[in-house]
């Protein structure tokens, strides 16, 4: 036994620095916000199971203040809307095949208007605005919440007459679910908290983003971050 | 080379053998729906990844015939409103945790109610019921139909007065949209194919499976099965 220690002591230690040193890595590459245009990176297979994302799929309300990393952010995004073919239709499916839905990200340093086409971040506008994407605390001070806008102009009332405004927003809203649920999903398969949010101050939001109000309505909200320990 | 090739075309002939085996397998071993409870497997893990699911996500409106295998079958209801925590809380999120949406299962046999207490589908018509499930040619053929259904009375008028019908039916579709997403991910994962559908004779349906439309109403519906080659 004696001689197989010092083996077994460097092999302990060498677990624990990988272990330590994984974690310092993934913390000290955390997304690059202060920019106008964030060319984000595609998703790469982790080997997480769709299987052990539904198992863990849960509601996530307490989160550390600490930012998502690259990877985390550009994932995040390609769950929600990116896009998986090569005809430009996304990871969620949308009612009509309209694609009323731009995703904007939100986080201390401004928000940001997800381009599924190109999967970058455009910002649009800077500073904490975090307030203006929900009603609840622990809003306010996760490192991302995702907004889901409609653009109400997709559905043409001369080629859609039985489509109301609010039967548009409606629509819209199931199209977004399918997004957030997505990210739920990525989210929790990445050891990610997140949850899909039904209360957002519309206005505010939409003033803070520069969007039209008579064309622009938020259909749905969500938060993503690390869970608190 | 000579002496190789009996050895290759044994090897050869193996493969097919099992590749042909392992679908020969799959097709004798549809579902058994008839029956008045259908007690479901719980899915086991195939190792398909997340990633993978949102890669292949795509909505398919062209179905063979062929029934889902009874762990096709128990993984799509699983995927869609199992019990993932002892809390009995379920695999996709419901606004203000009030859980509005049952799902039911259409198939050519009849109409059965999802319980996700006890993965288990129950009858509650039989017969041909699936153009009940849907306004497109392709849902009376497919061979399998979910339906959504909220229960209205979730949303207690005295404890939430602000919650119309009409408020109470958008917070269960986008329930109901959720769940369907997390359906669609796990049939891209799995070979299957699906759509999410915002098309149905809500009336038609809630009569056919003895359901009060002053309490219940249809909020979305879904068709699943193995793509036309």
């Amino acid at each position: 036994m004696r001689s197989k220690c010092p083996l077994l002591l460097t092999l302990c230690a060498l677990l624990v620095f990988c272990a330590c040193d994984s974690q310092r890595v993934k913390q000290e590459n955390p997304a690059t916000m202060n920019q106008d245009t964030i060319v984000l990176a595609l998703p790469q297979e982790t080997g997480a199971t769709l299987l052990d994302a539904l198992k863990k799929r849960a509601s996530v309300r307490e989160y550390s203040a600490q930012p998502l990393s690259q990877d985390q952010l550009a994932g995040v995004l390609w769950a929600a809307a990116g896009m998986n073919r090569e005809n430009g239709k996304l990871t969620a499916p949308s009612a009509l095949a309209l694609y009323p839905i731009t995703v904007y990200a939100v986080t201390a340093e401004g928000i940001y208007r997800y381009n599924s086409a190109d999967h970058l971040l455009q910002r649009v506008a800077s500073g904490d605005l975090r307030t203006t994407t929900g009603l609840q605390d622990f809003v306010y001070s996760a490192p991302l919440n995702l907004v889901y806008v409609a653009d109400l102009n997709v559905y043409d009332p001369e080629k859609y007459p039985q489509i109301s405004r609010e039967k548009a927003t409606v629509l819209a809203g199931l199209d977004a679910a399918g997004a957030a649920e997505n990210v739920n999903l990525y989210a929790a398969a990445t050891g990610l908290g997140s949850v899909t949010r039904g209360s957002y101050p519309t206005a505010d939001f939409l003033q803070a983003a520069k969007l039209d109000p008579e064309r622009y309505t938020v259909v749905l909200a969500q938060t993503i971050g690390i869970p608190a320990q």
